[in-house]
């Protein structure tokens, strides 16, 4: 498996909206066994997203599915940076199809 | 919906014990809807923890869980110390229950 941990820093008062576009635009992606959009709890201007997918390949290839491409075009005026950012290898846990 | 980010540095030669109690000891915690245990790409004695969670009085009520507890005892000797931690605010996302 691959993971993806990133932050992104948002234009204030846009948050909401770069969530909901996330939400929307990443939804049936080959591949993907988990993408969560949240708001960081201390930081009202920062969204994290932490991913699983199968394989490295899936990520890559995902972001040049419509929708996504869609999603990324929408929010991008919005980003005011990008924070943190770690690449991981997901083992299992539950919620992932490894987890028994 | 409440969520944790963590990195936990574990001791040389040990993270792959220490993924595997976390693994097992996690199974069927109530109110959990993700719990990924992953490996760090770029750092041998590191792994992440990324947790969903209904709300936040569940991933405290989760601490006191016999398997939860037989976990943390196995591999507390292990840990040699906490990077990274983030509470979040899940939305949504593929993988979680509001994901529609």
């Amino acid at each position: 498996m691959y993971g993806l941990i990133g932050k992104l820093n948002i234009a204030p008062g846009r948050r909401g909206d770069v969530v909901q576009a996330l939400v929307e635009g990443t939804k049936g992606m080959p591949g993907c066994l988990s993408y969560v959009i949240a708001e960081d709890a201390m930081d009202a201007n920062a969204i994290w997203v932490t991913e699983v997918w199968d394989r490295k390949e899936s990520h890559q290839a995902s972001l040049t599915l419509p929708a996504v491409q869609e999603a990324i075009a929408h929010v991008r005026p919005h980003i005011t940076g990008f924070g943190e950012r770690f690449e991981t290898v997901p083992v299992g846990g539950p919620g992932l199809p490894t987890a028994g």
